[in-house]
């Protein structure tokens, strides 16, 4: 019993299970284990014990040791959707939009997904890597442990190749388990026609991607406007073959066909959801997509939320991720999704903080090693500050209550 | 020209104004005057001087230098309605109404305003401040220089006494300026006929809290089911009598007459206003009561936001305050105050700021020491992270944007 870190007086531990059915879904999505009055050990960047107060051996050994009184200690977030490498952020956009612009009188002015990708393209490798790492540190402050992040505003070979360089490039450079994902099909550049700009994704990008093993995964925008549900197919399929699974974004703004091409391609998840009826729900219910819904961008852009309660209470899983962008999601907070995953969705907290965790954990392929205090898995974990219960982090949604954070068993400063 | 503290290299001082037609109304509002490149000097807690960089004598001498490169430095927010004073958070209920309890439902297990009612009155007045103290300390941190803070979770004269005894330390414990108000009409107690408590409040609590000088403002729930038009007006017009100028919480769930009998009785300010048609608008437009949205109740609990862009665009001033209290806004943080009246009341960014900050100094009568940078003031301000603009302030809704508060001239650690 010679400990790296030994965390005591916990409050609570959150989400502590040796044993987990996974994804959690239905009625044991609402169910949330906490150990109270307890301790943590870690060690060699591992959990490595817990158990009551009560029960600490007398003959521990532990180089550094944690009050954690009046505190609980959460698994760090696993945050499946994000789009957090970008050049720069489109605040402008966000006041034309306030003032009526529609649109389309954004993108006539440069906006959007397109203006994204214009200065990505003018910006150099490294200093796409240095502005994108103070986002990375910013999330992991606001308690993520590991993140998924999405190519997509790159649009020509050169530039998806060199978001995807920066997003491994953080999960080296920082604390981060870091899960990338191949979005060549996120819009089509200016000066292209779209069955040009797939061809160039299907016999270029994507061997690529693969031949550089860059991506873990595909994903197509299928939506209205951008992609079609048979052109994400035609994709997403491309991809299989190279060895990158798939993954949507569906169903945002429109009934797209996201969801049935989702699981017609056995995707990991389909994610937005904004726009989904009964036959969306059905469909899910024979399948093992994860659901994912995106809270921070139908805020954000004042979208009707996803029919999360009516999901769960079918009986279908829910992750709850981030969608961190510069244009819809301008935000990372995990914290705050679940907030706004009870404030606007009906979720209980318990329900969002395991949407927030496992289920996202599972939707990145993640569920062995992250998203619980498990024996053995990656001690990923935050300390809050002292309040009194797990309700309190979603209820006092605009308090920072996170403390302190430990990633792969070290104290990030 | 001996300084103490001098911030240089500002990226952009932020509402800076030497001559100010207040309220800001209107047009007006959409102003927000920003000093770029910027150097500001305080000396004996007031703004001593300001100017660009170029300007900057260069004989100064200054106790502390603080190099504000690539960040603005913002005058503190002024939060004019709050009920930071309580004796305990009430997430449970938060999950009841999630659940799908009615209002009803909560009130009769024990909840709503009785409920902090009656942990209050079991909690010891030195308990009391140290709860409050606390939350004191979080709304320093982002970013709020002066609040107002309310009684009305005592209903008894001996409790209410309490409440504002606390409120008033509070202003002298900590570094911010406080205004208080008695709100012992906030709610009938349990056991009380209402045209009884009436009289209490008449009679017993306002020749109390006058006689202790206790509170700067008076204070009514008018709200079907709580107080009537007409019982507002003869409880605030009894406060006057005392000294205690009215401020009205009016039209938050219905259109209860609390805007008229604001504008009847002279009220500094009439709060909430989810519920308001062109009627009220109209009759706002012949007044000088400020009117007052509280964005993050609006967004707890659900209901539809103050129509701030029809306001505005009539002539209209709105200021804007968080309302931060256990039940129905558990939240201090202005920043995300106004994120939330840019996202949900399509507000712009200046437009916000504008509104908590000088109009919402107007709301307390602070607005020849308060809210704005200009020489002689009281300096409160926060400097922020490094930024691009000061619409990212808003933009950014889920981030902690603040890096260091002054108050009073005086570095906040």
């Amino acid at each position: 019993m010679a400990w790296d870190i030994l965390i005591l007086n916990c409050k609570g531990l959150v989400q502590v299970r040796e044993e987990i059915s996974l994804p959690l879904k239905g009625a044991a999505l609402g169910k949330l284990p906490i150990f109270n009055n307890a301790y943590l050990a870690i060690a060699d960047g591992k959990f490595a014990a817990y158990g009551t107060m009560d029960d600490l051996p007398e003959n521990y050994q532990a180089t550094t040791t944690i009050d954690a009184s009046n505190r609980f200690v959460f698994p760090s977030f696993v945050d499946s959707h994000t789009h957090l490498v970008f050049a720069a952020s489109r605040e402008e956009e966000f006041v034309m939009k306030i003032k009526g612009a529609t649109y389309e009188q954004i993108a006539a002015s440069g906006g959007g997904i397109l203006n994204s990708a214009k200065k990505l393209q003018q910006t150099s490798e490294e200093e796409l890597f240095e502005r994108s790492l103070k986002r990375a540190h910013e999330i992991i402050k606001s308690g993520t442990g590991a993140v998924e992040i999405k190519s997509g505003y790159g649009l020509t070979t050169k530039d998806e190749l060199k978001m995807l360089r920066v997003a491994k490039r953080i999960g080296k450079e920082t604390a981060l388990t870091v899960r990338t994902t191949f979005l060549g099909a996120h819009a089509v550049p200016k000066d292209m026609e779209k069955e040009d700009y797939i061809e160039q994704i299907l016999q270029e990008m994507i061997p690529a991607v693969a031949g550089e093993k860059l991506a873990d995964y595909i994903d197509v925008f299928c939506e209205q406007g951008f992609f079609t549900a048979d052109e994400t197919e035609r994709i997403v399929e491309r991809g299989k073959h190279f060895g990158l699974k798939p993954r949507i974004h569906a169903n945002q703004l429109h009934r797209s066909g996201g969801v049935q091409v989702g699981i017609k391609t056995k995707a990991l998840s389909v994610d937005h959801l904004e726009n989904i009826g009964d036959e969306e729900i059905e469909l899910l219910m024979e399948s093992t997509v994860m659901p994912t819904a995106l809270p921070g961008a139908a805020f954000f852009l004042g979208l009707p939320f996803p029919p999360a309660r009516k999901m769960i209470d079918a009986g279908l899983p829910i992750a709850i991720a981030s969608d961190y962008n510069p244009g819809s999601a301008p935000s990372g907070n995990m914290s705050l999704m679940t907030a706004l995953a009870c404030i606007k969705m009906k979720m209980t907290p318990e329900e969002a903080i395991n949407a927030a965790t496992l289920n996202t954990a599972c939707a990145l392929e993640l569920e062995q090693t992250h998203g619980s205090i498990t024996l053995g898995k990656v001690a990923n974990v935050f300390i809050t500050k002292p309040m009194p219960s797990v309700a309190f982090l979603p209820y006092a949604f605009g308090s920072d209550l996170i403390d302190m954070v430990i990633l792969n068993g070290s104290i990030i400063n």
